[in-house]
């Protein structure tokens, strides 16, 4: 299972989170409550996915489904849940009390997904003390003795791009292992840490450069 | 040319928007001004993308290179600007004045790269009438009439999940070409009009698959 885990695509693993969400949207209405069993084509037309890949996606993890029949809807949300870590609580701690810092620290979408934000960091003497959503805004200074204590392994940058790498290494001291980066700066890491970009202007490039015709 | 464009597929468009910003940082130091030409091997180390990469990607869109000497700096950023789109303006509206509206609202990044956020729409009375960065906030209801008068074809999504399939398409009737997705949702969207979803827990839990082994 580890040697198989350590194979699977992130693309894969990004469409395992978007069935996940879907089976969990079901609980919102009595009649996705009351429903046992879920088809590929109906996990498609929710998703967007298509319906081979679908069973291809779940088919990687072993035999969930029954052919005419579908997946069996709370028993296929348990294994997303337990491949995609869902499972368990993370801690998490954020760099920046900015705009951005202040937004994910009120969305309710991490804590839900068992994502807990223990703290902010900031190095800006007027933000420090304060509260986000009642996440406490730490002094940057302190941030790898707070990482260390709390056993994070999360990290989220949302500092401006010259001092992301900085921050980045600090956090990693304190023994972050995966980053999510909302800096636009490409970060030198060392091996073992992932990290993953969010970078709006180039989704906005990804988008223009079609329109620019 | 026309035919080409549409064949490229986003992740080369979005390494070109990674090499573009690296190459207007340089502009921030002297040394990077007095630069005329830049090596693959130069732009792949600040980059992170793999030389051959860089060479092939560039390639795509004609021989600016030469052999031994490298890219000359100012027309390869001219060139990657035409191709991305981003020698010209672009008008861009927001729906959802929350927390991430006013993020993004804030953020320096999008009118630095021709991005003008033109207006922000939100179904809050509390909200209408003010402004974020300057930029007005108008009632949701107008959406549609304000995204035609502006010539606007790029929308930012950032309203709950909930509410998203019907915003977006209040702005596809409006004229929206392309959207940028905040709302963690599937939406399903007419023919012609592009989508870029962008989903904090998704990128975590694509993160916390891998750390949970």
């Amino acid at each position: 299972m580890k040697q198989k885990r350590f194979k699977t695509p992130l693309v894969t693993i990004n469409r395992l989170s978007i069935y996940y969400r879907y089976l969990e949207s079901l609980k919102e209405t009595e009649e996705g409550r009351n429903l046992e069993t879920i088809s590929s084509r109906k996990i498609s037309i929710a998703t967007g996915v298509n319906p081979a890949q679908v069973r291809k996606d779940l088919a990687y993890f072993g035999e969930f489904g029954k052919r005419g029949i579908g997946y069996p809807v709370i028993d296929l949300g348990k294994e997303l849940r337990n491949i995609l870590g869902l499972n368990k609580e993370w801690p998490v701690v954020i760099a920046g009390a900015g705009n951005l810092g202040k937004a994910l620290a009120y969305y309710p979408g991490l804590e839900k997904r068992g994502f807990l934000v223990k703290g902010i960091f900031d190095n800006d003497p007027k933000k420090i003390g304060k509260r986000f959503n009642n996440i406490f805004i730490y002094s940057v200074e302190d941030m790898e003795k707070y990482i260390c204590e709390w056993n994070t392994r999360i990290g989220i940058l949302t500092v401006p791009a010259n001092f992301a790498q900085n921050i980045a290494d600090k956090m990693i001291l304190g023994g972050i292992k995966s980053i999510l980066n909302f800096a636009p700066v490409y970060l030198k890491l060392s091996h073992g840490v992932r990290i993953q970009n969010i970078d709006v202007s180039i989704e906005l490039e990804g988008l223009t450069y079609y329109l620019n015709s």
